[in-house]
């Protein structure tokens, strides 16, 4: 290890945890170095990354992009044979929705370490990325602050773990009723307590999916029974989640809520790096640590996702196709907050669930479902 | 590993440690069993802790003690050929005060594996103890739970840790002002809030010296500087102490208060054990967790403990030794509470200290600070 530079490859360099993940690289350029970046369609800011970090293999969507990017000496790639090619070490899978689906498993099948942000991709097709990675023994490392912290809590000793618990800030509504929750706005659900994420997660954090996608999410990662993952809320977000063992000890991991760690310990893992842009956590100011159980009354969106991730099959991709569609309909303003839930909810009971799921039967329950939650829209105005 | 027996030497087995151990191999007698009993002047016990045992080796200290003990095929043996006897797999150092230092020292230079939760002796001879585990690679596994915690958080990553953050509930007296201390009385000192111990350290955790001792012990533990180990208050008892990692991350080991939890993690180590009869966290019940810095000021003696600490030679065995008498003196009603420490102040003002002790050294410091605090006493009374 020592002082070998990892070469990596940033799916997603545009968005939230894609820019965090540049700002780690570029404060320890002598352990990273970007060889591929991949972004959607926010063309100014890649053209920037672009002349930072000079990738040699580059991805974007917008056609028109060629006229707004940098001469170069890059070459363009689909995202998938990015990943794949020999000089990337780790890929960074930081895109969200299904977007991070193909590439994923192009990256797993060919054994790379992928540091995963992306959701979407375990909670909808965790069966077939598990296999597949076992296969090839692929690393898939997590970026999200819970599964982190799971993950470094679970060092040294993977295979004594009886239950992850799992912390939930409670988002901006905490405490609210469903009376309350009627008639919050898109900007009040977009201003989170503790942590800056992108507007998709930031409202999943808010109707607490976000939660029931991440106990999904560590079902697949840790190999964990769904009744051995439990949610606490803990508003501080200063335990970012716990592990149980089989003698009853418990370890949390703790940090100051920045994506920034979680995302730097992916990359330099099984290493540490010291890093000073990283804010530590103070203990002359931190006087109250808060806990209480989730409620699933007020939040169905926990339990709708944890009672998908049981059954499987394709619910898990219906699940996250009906609130990627409603929660954009609540942020244009054409539904309200509580309707999100109902959206999922009305869209899960309508589904016919294929038992292990191919790809193309995760995308075709993904499509149908989304065209579901339109159905109920234009029948209900 | 799988399912062998590890055989056990328990020195103090009749202190408050040494029968929670021995409940602990209750609990698991498929893979523990003792073979080494020694206690101090509690034959009753001590009897009957051979009867259901049966070890083969036996130490006590009472010279009446023969008429009371059950016949039996042990052989009476000194602690420290106990301890290096070929069929003591491991050693529980159990016993309070300077009695663990010599067969501590006997264990190590054997190469065994000791679980010690005497503070003493690294407390004491640290610098001793620990160039010869180096020499015999015998392993130190901590009992204290606050050494447990940390050795727990360590794991899978011994080397990246920056910083020990041990927590201590605060004591029976925490917020009471100097004036308030003037006036407590040893049953009121022997009141912990959150653990079941032995008299003396009861009241070292009421005036803070035990925190000072654990800092100085954790010192010569884990290899970490002084600068490096904070001390912060934690009334519940839950969090037992905590690691920073060079990244800024933290690890915490939680768990309900026993001390089985850390004797069984030290006895089973590298595994974990299930226990039925360990108590484990309750997350429906725990709402609030709080922290606050330690008052320096109103409890002198973990300022005195860790000057000491870092002042080194046969400061520590000062500080022991003074603590252990003038403990006895308030618990025998002659000195106020308020007093400890300022007889443990005025010993360490008026010693000479020696660097780099030798035992017979330490052992004479340890004498000298007693007479000290009886000559203060005598010429204040």
């Amino acid at each position: 290890m020592g002082n070998t530079i990892k070469q990596l490859a940033v799916l997603g360099s545009t968005g939230s945890i894609g820019q965090q993940t540049l700002e780690v690289v570029r404060a320890l350029p002598h352990r990273f170095r970007i060889v591929g970046l991949a972004a959607g369609k926010n063309i100014v800011l890649l053209a920037k990354q672009i002349n930072e970090f000079k990738p040699r293999f580059v991805h974007y969507q917008d056609k028109k992009a060629p006229a707004h990017l940098p001469d170069g000496k890059y070459e363009l790639l689909s995202p998938e044979d990015i990943v794949r090619h020999p000089q990337v070490d780790l890929v960074v899978i930081a895109t969200s929705g299904k977007s991070g689906l193909s590439p994923t498993l192009a990256a797993v099948k060919t054994g790379k370490t992928i540091a995963l942000a992306n959701k979407e991709t375990l909670v909808t097709a965790g069966e077939i990325i598990i296999n597949e990675a076992k296969r090839s023994k692929a690393q898939i490392l997590p970026i999200d602050s819970e599964h982190s912290a799971i993950w470094q809590c679970l060092r040294g000793e993977t295979k004594q773990a009886v239950q992850l618990i799992l912390t939930a800030s409670g988002g901006p509504f905490r405490g609210y009723s469903l009376a309350q929750l009627e008639a919050v706005t898109a900007k009040q659900a977009l201003k989170h307590p503790s942590w800056q994420m992108g507007r998709k997660v930031t409202i999943d954090s808010a109707t607490l999916m976000n939660k029931g996608l991440e106990v999904i999410e560590a079902h697949w990662l840790f190999n964990i029974p769904f009744d051995n993952i439990r949610v606490v809320i803990h508003p501080q977000s200063v335990i970012h989640s716990m592990v149980e063992f089989i003698d009853g000890s418990v370890k949390a991991q703790l940090s100051y809520p920045d994506m920034r760690l979680p995302i730097q310990y992916a990359l330099s893992y099984p290493e540490r790096l010291p890093n000073p842009h990283l804010p530590r956590l103070n203990w002359s100011t931190i006087n109250n640590l808060t806990f209480e159980p989730p409620d699933f009354d007020t939040f169905p969106c926990l339990k709708l996702a944890i009672e998908a991730g049981k059954k499987g099959g394709t619910y898990p991709a219906v699940l996250c196709a009906a609130d990627e569609t409603a929660v954009d309909l609540f942020l244009s303003q054409h539904i309200k907050f509580t309707a999100i839930a109902n959206l999922v909810e009305q869209t899960l009971e309508q589904h016919q669930s294929l038992a292990h799921p191919t790809l193309e039967e995760i995308l075709a329950a993904d499509t149908w479902a989304r065209q579901k939650v339109q159905e109920f829209i234009g029948a209900s105005t």
